[in-house]
């Protein structure tokens, strides 16, 4: 069985982009590969570390959310990334050797340091980004890593990391992992813009359904439509969008009403509530047995811990035999 | 009593540039300070990653080293950074909030990717070596650290990543180590460059007496004293520094025989290598004991990784605590 490694940062409560974008793919991964899903904590820290006390919270809050949506601990393995103290040490050994030149010229590094200007994320850290992922992906030699096109670059940093650690110490230790492109389109914010807690415009996965129904709601939809019997414009709207995606069998009735004015805007966004409210109940059900039940949640985190450790250390171990250290 | 850290990178066998530039002053401090010696292979891999293999070798030998000069493992602890996992998670802890700029700004990292040539040193982990100091210093909470001149730049580094943290997180976890600056004059090599085994200029402190004699019969001395009666510039010539270094009370006479022409520069140099042995032979005694049992180094490094630990874990619980992680 091939294996797969895939994390997330734990930097805020889990949304619809994440379900759509990440987590669905996950539980069908789970069928088809070993998969290994890692809490990427120390990732966390890099860009938050002036609020890193909100870290320990998403960690568990986001495990629970994984468990709701059908990420199962009896098929993969979930750990914390910071609780497997082999990922900084081959970190550092890749550090050693890793060209300053690969990082600066990291595409996503650079659109980062161009984009995110709230906070002072040119660290020595953050640039070192993509060498803390080629650890956290080859210490576990993942055949295949599901990623966003956007994270192409990273992977191509970890596989020449991976070709030049086998070139320098003249052995094949490490793979060359692959993509497995996430085909599903992006998901936008309430508010049109991408969906970002920094841009407070998500459905979280644990929203209440008063908030989700008061949130969708105030969703803009074609500003066009002015009146009830204006014909609408689906492939501008947002809410068409979001049916499109999400109960993609009702996409051509809905729009028909827009396109023919046979339902307004406040009914067409209160059914939408209606089918996102009645996707999420099943979680929200579970997540609130898991809240109950923190032990529960520990043990499996301790058992992810131990078996991801067991392969981490035999991994390190046939890398520093490699070196001679 | 107030505690020092300092440390080694086990590159390659000690000399008597080591001896002079470091140990004699760590013998003295084991009576006032608290001492912390540590065998940094985290740091030697970052400039010797393409001959990682010859690391675990000097380790050992460096440590066999400060043991037979005086390095008392009653009074100091000895420990290998790498044994102690804390050293990488407060380097990643620092990392993330460590401006890039306070990195390449730093004099002596500069200065080396000016000098050194033969090994590729642009590297991410390179550039980082300050952030992994400040995490060795900072861990202990070392209240002094002897250092040479050139590494005052990374002990200011040290003391900026403390305040950096100290702010953010609102609480006094670190301390602003002060350098014990030590006043050895630089010795030079047996050719006059700087002493460094890779100029192949060096006594070893195990090297056999045969070697030493023939390396210092082979120094150079005032090239203007040809003939034995010509007299000499003692103030020019390599030896006399030996001298004036290693037997500081024979330097008038040594000036004498010189400046006199009383005696020849061959005979000068035999009794130069008289003293130099002389000075080496109980180590090269306590070496020849120590070679012998492996056990014992290994049971000090044991107890010494322990003690550090027991620190370094405290230290960064508190740092974890002061985050909220």
């Amino acid at each position: 069985m091939k294996r797969i490694l895939s994390g997330m940062r734990p930097t805020g409560r889990l949304h619809l982009g994440h379900l759509v974008g990440a987590l669905d793919n996950w539980i069908k991964l789970q069928d088809e590969y070993e998969c290994f899903f890692m809490v990427a904590d120390w990732h966390a820290l890099m860009s938050e570390y002036e609020d890193a006390h909100s870290i320990p919270e998403f960690v568990i809050d986001n495990v629970i959310d994984w468990l709701s949506v059908g990420i199962d601990p009896d098929k993969s393995t979930l750990f914390i990334q910071s609780q497997v103290p082999q990922h900084l040490e081959l970190h550092m050994v890749f550090s050693c050797f890793t060209p300053l030149g690969w990082l600066q010229r990291c595409p996503t590094y650079k659109e980062q340091m161009r984009e995110i200007k709230t906070r002072n994320l040119s660290t020595y850290g953050f640039l070192g980004y993509p060498v803390l992922q080629a650890a956290d992906i080859l210490l576990y030699k993942a055949d295949k890593v599901p990623v966003g096109e956007d994270q192409l670059p990273h992977l191509e940093l970890t596989r020449e990391i991976s070709r030049r650690f086998n070139s320098l110490y003249k052995r094949k230790i490490f793979s060359s992992p692959e993509a497995i492109l996430t085909e599903s389109p992006r998901l936008l914010g309430l508010d049109g813009r991408k969906m970002s807690k920094s841009y407070g415009n998500t459905i979280n996965l644990c929203d209440s359904e008063d908030l989700i129904k008061k949130n969708i709601q105030n969703m803009f939809t074609d500003p066009q439509r002015i009146k009830l019997t204006d014909k609408g414009h689906p492939d501008i709207c947002n809410v068409f969008s979001y049916y499109s995606l999400f109960i993609p069998k009702m996409k051509g009735q809905v729009y028909d009403w827009c396109t023919k004015a046979s339902l307004g805007c406040t009914d067409c966004k209160k059914r939408l509530s209606f089918f996102i409210i009645d996707r999420l109940k099943p979680f929200h059900k579970r997540r609130q047995e898991l809240i109950k039940d923190k032990p529960k949640i520990i043990k499996i985190l301790e058992k992810g811990r131990q078996k991801a450790t067991l392969i981490a250390a035999k991994t390190l171990k046939e890398a520093r035999e490699a070196m001679g250290i």
